[in-house]
């Protein structure tokens, strides 16, 4: 009997912030999955991913009969069989599921003001207060993962499910230039190096599809200063 | 030597909607804890918590040295001794915590145009469209948790985190009346009928007092048509 492999459905690599953080966890912790790619479209979230995502969202992870379609479930359904996706240490393990759960439910000014363009780069002046706010607590809460655990990582030695939760930030942080400690902004370079998030990067940089919506978030960020997409857009 | 015992910070509890998740499954599982509730003030949050929650959030988890600021990264938290929280069931608890972080992450209208404010009922008229959608993906998530694992909680015959995190619509529900099908308001009457949330009902009704935030909210949501609180405004 062959096991089923794991499904991961994700949406464009140069959009998609949230369907990043499960794809670069299991690739960083080799955990096979295969790769399913659906790019957004001229129609609703709902009409493109409904299908197979309950609530119309990617990420989405399906395993046999089981689907899991939120992106801090799927991490909670992945450390179940690979518990190394969080710290070992209790004390660092909880730190961990704060930063990524205020991750998940907050920092909208950053969500929608910076939103992921992995291949652009924006400059934002002026800077509107309420952004720069969340800017800043995103780098106090690195800053004081790094102290307390010593890095290289968030949460400790070891890339984990906090790290994997903040990667978007670090593309983003590329794209728009927000003011940050050193020590964030050297956190977010170590994440940029890593092998999974140099092939996320590239593959971005590589797609085909320009999607309106997107676009156009970007443009009412601020001014374009580069186009980095090395393919031609269709 | 005597255990440090658990401190949960909370807000108001006629308003703090994310307070009272962990509260009704720490009160509901019997998982014994210190209130401290710190009234919403005329500062900002971050002045108000700020002195014990480094998000500046509610609510906050202190467990001796351990400071655990989000209201999900709590669940997993007491979760790693208490089991119980999540549904013994591999696949109803994916279900469980997919229901529970969509939860966490989204439905903005029902939180900014329904907040949470047990004690007064309002007429909304017209409903926003959006706002409507909402409620009905909030009633198909129920219904489809009560029809597959057979309630009547919402993952199967135990109250578990899922129902913590969803039980604030229910007070939502009977503030703003929105339409939802019949097994949805049967299981959302059944959540109001728990002793924990009878308690936290009782509670928010006698409060003193009154946060001008959080009463706009209401007067700007629809037609006030009852206010129960038994206190007076103070």
């Amino acid at each position: 009997m062959v096991a089923t492999p794991l499904k991961l459905f994700i949406a464009n690599k140069n959009y998609s912030s949230w369907s990043l953080r499960p794809w670069v966890l299991m690739r960083t912790l080799a955990i096979p999955f295969d790769e399913q790619l659906v790019p957004f479209g001229a129609g609703s979230q709902a009409e493109v991913f409904g299908s197979f995502s309950p609530s119309g969202k990617v990420p989405c992870l399906v395993d046999g009969e089981t689907v899991v379609w939120d992106s801090l479930a799927i991490i909670e359904y992945l450390a179940e069989a690979h518990p190394q996706a969080w710290p070992a240490d209790r004390g660092a393990r909880a730190w961990a599921r704060c930063a990524a759960a205020e991750m998940h439910s907050g920092f909208f000014n950053v969500r929608n003001l910076c939103s992921m363009n992995c291949g652009v780069r924006v400059r934002i002046d002026p800077w509107p207060p309420a952004l720069q706010a969340e800017w800043h607590r995103l780098s106090a809460l690195w800053d004081e993962g790094l102290a307390r655990f010593g890095g290289p990582f968030l949460a400790g030695s070891q890339f984990t499910a906090v790290d994997a939760f903040f990667a978007p930030l670090a593309f983003r942080a590329q794209t728009y230039s927000p003011a940050l400690s050193a020590r964030s902004n050297d956190y977010l370079a170590r994440l940029r190096a890593l092998p999974a998030m140099q092939a996320w990067y590239a593959d971005a940089l590589a797609e085909p599809w320009r999607h309106e919506g997107h676009e156009e978030e970007v443009r009412a960020a601020g001014t374009l200063l580069q186009d980095l997409r090395t393919s031609a857009a269709r």
